[in-house]
């Protein structure tokens, strides 16, 4: 969702992808979700070696649980964005509920001269006229492949219709429950990044799924990212946070490093009595397989 | 949403859809909302000259506010689908304000052997890879077009991130206010039409317009629109019935005309002390130019 | 909640509190709740031999459920108030869960010189100093008699917490489950009458009480007492309407009888597939004892 | 809401409590509200002089708003609870907005032998019986009383109907605008504090008062109290934090102080980009008559 024309702080290449991951293990992230970018330009991409040198960068140096993307980026294909599950069969990754308007255009519209380079100009304002696709037939075919690979799917809900589009995934036996909802809030075409809207989301899943969900929510932008992050700890849900959704640590100060994020939400986590678990207590909470079970 | 093999009621001809139109309108209808269909097979429809034949018919027979779709079917171009805008420059159009996946294959799958032509069965299956195409940039545009054609837009959201979506609309200055919102509720792939999803929907419309929006909820499917209804009539909305979205007048009795829909509304207005508007009033709360003013 | 001052539809005497429950349960009501007056003046009673004459009376006469107050009027002690259970030992009766001010006094405020004779304006102005006492400690003790008595409780909830307090009578094993929950909504002092309201009335005890309920809803005033019905309705609860609550049966006209705002609510559950259950369908679903094992 | 056996940090004596209210402000508090107890037996008490000698001995320390109870404890008569108004004429004292069940028998129930003085076990096991007594003539009483002595009221709300007797008060033009509400949730009686009834409560004063008010939240209990002020905090409303709602300052550690508690209130604020205003913005805020208009 971001561009690094915002921010000197997101990383680019594998290598300062490796240790963004890293520093944010270190820093309390017990789940690191994860893209990747052509090194020369920094433009979003869907390149299995990039995805390959990451996860294995990574794997070498710690055990927290890789979470691959398989949203990606604006242009990509369906079977671009899934060939993480087959390529890696990672332990966990998200997987979107439904399609929307996905707009990036106004982060132009507001940037200064010389903020961006001429590509990001372009793909931003390219959302304009740009639809996140994940029709019914993407849904099935993508349950298949997170089924093949043994990968737990975390559910990316962006709007209330997404939660009933998981619905109809569970009636037809295409995934497994409890299902792990992430509640994405605040991209622009979707729902909006406020406590309303999360207690709605929340209440929705609940009526849906019973006891059969955990869920986390991201917010989008600052201060939405620790907002939800303290609806989370409050109401017992998981917490994301990172540099794809907001740049900024406080509302003065922008954020050098996605571990500068993660101390935030650990700190803000000790205020409801909770800590990050490690990621051998994370791999028992949502059922996952292993990091020995993964092809990378 | 309909298609012809789910029910004999559904109005195909240009003189079939004039009729059921002219009926609802005896029968209590103010504002009458349009597709059309190619006479022949029954398929979805953009075709100019057959919505100018049903507009003109109509026009020619009553007096009531006429709203044409354009939001067309699977299959068509967003030009195709807003023509009738600067064709017909009708007082009012619907709009659909953001994109989303729109499924009506569940509708083939329950049904029976020879329920349905071949074509039916094509068009139904095909909404599952289906995303029905609202960009902003699309969005932009339409906005423009209704402007210059002097219609009232009908803002249909299916989702909560499509009030969001007006409310970017409105601030750009693309959309006059007050707006009139009509809450579809209820198609696969959106939100649900329950009475909480409603509630929440108008809720969040309340404090993103506060008093600048009339609205309306049209709830898909039987007995969603008549609990919808009833949420309308007592909240001070409007009400929307009709075959494009339920076929039912109760749960043992399946509607053989709009009209009769239309019937059970104004006896259900009744219970709350409410009865429909005449046009001309409807004109007055929408502030439409009016029917002198239209291009047919 | 209303004085005889306000209608002459309100029933006074023993036979027209009879007749006027015969002829509700003819118009389809299945279960009567039941207040006595003193003949003579129309001043609310806690007297039993009225009580008696009153569900005797009815009782010969049909086999409607009859479900005594527990809450009484003004002055009146919780031994007199709680009488009816160990004197009639009825099949149901109403159980009040909290202790709030209960003001009537507009109502003198609102009428005209003439409308109220002294006492009725006394009565209505003395609840400006008013609290409708029902402790945690008057609580137990009435949870004990309805054990006793055999009788099933009509839990009358009038504000949120009220929803706790029964919470708390169950965990402490002093009412069994399912509990039958009245939300009685629009005394001043209490919760109002608005759909919002009931809402959420109805998702916290959703939360409390999970599958372990059943629930009415009261609105007391016009067109509260309908709103309320037509969302008892569409949302599977029960319904309770009459003259204790509401005095219209339109905007513009005052209810004659009882059976007439029965009248009504027949005919709005009829525009959602719902029709009055018998007595004895009802005995099913509320686990009554049978009107034979009750003490009249 | 607690009785000196639940904690030695709840300060009895005027000068413990004087010292408790400085320390308290000079971890951040802007306003310090306050009861008094009988010195000896730490039992709750109306007494003026120990009243007076509280709020003398603060205000010669620090110039911390100073807000008195009107709502005393068990036992007390309106006259009483309510003198510090004509007496004290302070800037700013409490207000309870209606009548409920105040159970704190609990407590007792929860204790250890030795844990509680007798009248402490009398105290608590006697909130089985009581009502917190505000009847609609008491609130119209007080709310002359606030006039006269220049005071703000804090509006203690502990119920949803609490906030429609404000309205009561406020068409009848007995308070005045803005007001004030303190939403206390929690108490064993009333509405309880969770997430879910503080966004409702909050959400019913928006409809009833528009923009009309400013508003604080109280969560008894722990970790209600740290919960709702992180509520507060993102939602823009003041926080209240001390012994009398909440004894602990995390999970596994009991409050030593009242400073205690401010100060993580403090670092919580911080989180979400908010610090305690000085006393004199304060009094800005609420528009209060100044320290130089007490009468102490």
């Amino acid at each position: 969702m971001t561009v690094p024309g915002q921010s000197a702080a997101i990383p680019i290449t594998p290598d300062e992808i490796i240790e963004s991951a890293v520093g944010a293990h270190e820093a309390g992230a017990t789940i690191v979700h994860l893209h990747v970018r052509e090194p020369e330009t920094g433009k979003p991409s869907s390149d299995i070696g990039l995805f390959r040198e990451v996860v294995s960068g990574i794997k070498e140096r710690c055990d927290v649980i890789v979470q691959p993307t398989t949203g990606g980026g604006k242009g990509m294909s369906l079977e671009e964005r899934a060939a993480v599950l087959p390529e890696l069969e990672p332990e966990m990754a998200t997987f979107n509920t439904g399609s929307f308007n996905f707009g990036l255009f106004p982060i132009a519209e507001r940037g200064n001269p010389g903020d961006f380079e001429d590509w990001e100009v372009d793909y931003l304002e390219g959302t304009r006229d740009y639809i996140f696709r994940n029709t019914f037939a993407d849904m099935e075919k993508v349950c298949a492949m997170f089924r093949e690979s043994g990968a737990k799917p975390e559910l990316e809900a962006y709007d209330v219709g997404h939660l009933y589009n998981i619905k109809y995934l569970i009636d037809r036996g295409l995934l497994d429950t409890p299902v792990h909802v992430q509640f994405v809030l605040g991209v622009m075409g979707a729902n909006a990044a406020t406590i309303e809207q999360l207690m709605h989301m929340r209440r929705t899943a609940m009526d849906l799924f019973g006891d059969g969900f955990t869920w986390s929510a991201a917010g989008v932008g600052y201060p939405a990212e620790y907002h939800l992050a303290a609806m989370c700890l409050m109401l017992g849900g998981h917490v994301r946070v990172g540099l794809e959704d907001n740049l900024r640590v406080s509302r003065k100060k922008r954020a050098e490093t996605n571990a500068e994020l993660v101390e935030k939400a650990v700190a803000l986590a000790a205020m409801f009595d909770r800590e990050p678990a490690t990621p051998d207590e994370a791999r028992g909470v949502f059922g996952l397989k292993g990091r020995s079970a993964v092809a990378f």
